[in-house]
């Protein structure tokens, strides 16, 4: 079906409500990765929250990418990772995506996110950041550099990844990540969530 | 099922077979929205290209960015967006994905994808970048900033969102864009394409 096209220009969007902006601009880069980053500050306290901008940025070496908001309030996470130098990114999945979801609320510092939405601290021998016992797979990082967007003073946090921990039937034999088998979750802006199925898998493309 | 959890170490992951470790690393982190970026040169040939990393960077005002491989190789979509100043991000559909995979075929730079591939470049009065008719939504952007990865010359590269064009009946009332009435299409690593389907929207987390 193929309804009324909407065109909005630059001003018709600065123009929307807060929140119809938000929604609008969010939700049109298309569906994104859910995943958890989970920390440890200099207390032991455990932190954990959801973002949806993980990325990709080499294989080789391995390197993941991570949008983080401006520093105009504490951003736990930015802290901890600055502070201690390693985080886990862990994949949110269709059991989970509702404890995930409840660790962006605002919580003090001091308070765990694992222990108040129900989720399990776990810990790779000798890596100081938990992972998340629930996820299907996850990640070991270390930090490697950070870019400041000059635009809106949005931060731009690469890591090297130093493990990788996944449940071995969710791989293919040439080691492709199966969402379906390992039930993976995408994000449409801030707040809804949608499974992934396969379609198909293309062959490289010999012009 | 839980099936053997698999560890891999960094040294593990580096002395993978090449192809192994790209499929690994690439769909590491989760399911990823696929997007064509629309470009045009000099010669006014009408570029067209996947990409799997546009990701959000900021909604007031409005810019997405995405991430482009080292410039070792001519990259036209990365060269015409520095020339014309301007692009297109189109969002990939359940139709047309295997015609938006057909554009990571390396065409010489005097051929238009959007011909080889058998996508509709339409414009934007005034505005020089054709988007792709097939698509559900469109973005015109102008370039704001990039900035190059130090760890191993990949670029992030931060577009100002300029106008929207979108099929009406895909928004929500308050301005989400329904994936699921859209058609959106998400990809896991390089060429394997999930359909999305929504499995439920949450609301704000209050503490």
């Amino acid at each position: 079906m193929k309804s009324k096209q909407k065109f909005l220009s630059r001003d018709d969007i600065i123009n929307l409500p807060k929140y119809h902006r938000i929604n609008l601009i969010n939700t049109l880069s298309g569906p994104r990765s859910a995943n958890l980053i989970g920390t440890q500050d200099s207390n032991n306290i455990a932190n954990l929250a959801i973002f949806n901008s993980v990325t990709h940025i080499g294989a080789n070496p391995p390197y993941l990418g991570v949008i983080m908001r401006p520093l105009t309030v504490v951003r736990d996470t930015y802290n901890n990772i600055k502070a201690l130098g390693h985080y886990t990114i862990n994949s949110v999945n269709e059991k989970i995506y509702k404890q995930a979801h409840l660790t962006s609320g605002k919580y003090p510092s001091h308070i765990s996110e694992f222990v108040e939405v129900g989720l399990t601290p776990a810990y790779v021998d000798g890596f100081p950041a938990p992972y998340v016992k629930e996820c299907n797979y996850s990640i070991g990082l270390s930090y490697q550099e950070e870019h400041l967007i000059a635009c809106n003073n949005t931060i731009l946090l690469i890591g090297s990844i130093e493990w990788v921990t996944i449940q071995e039937h969710g791989l293919t034999s040439d080691l492709c990540v199966d969402y379906d088998i390992l039930q993976s979750i995408a994000v449409g802006g801030l707040d809804t969530y949608y499974k992934t199925r396969k379609v198909e898998r293309l062959s490289y493309a010999k012009v």
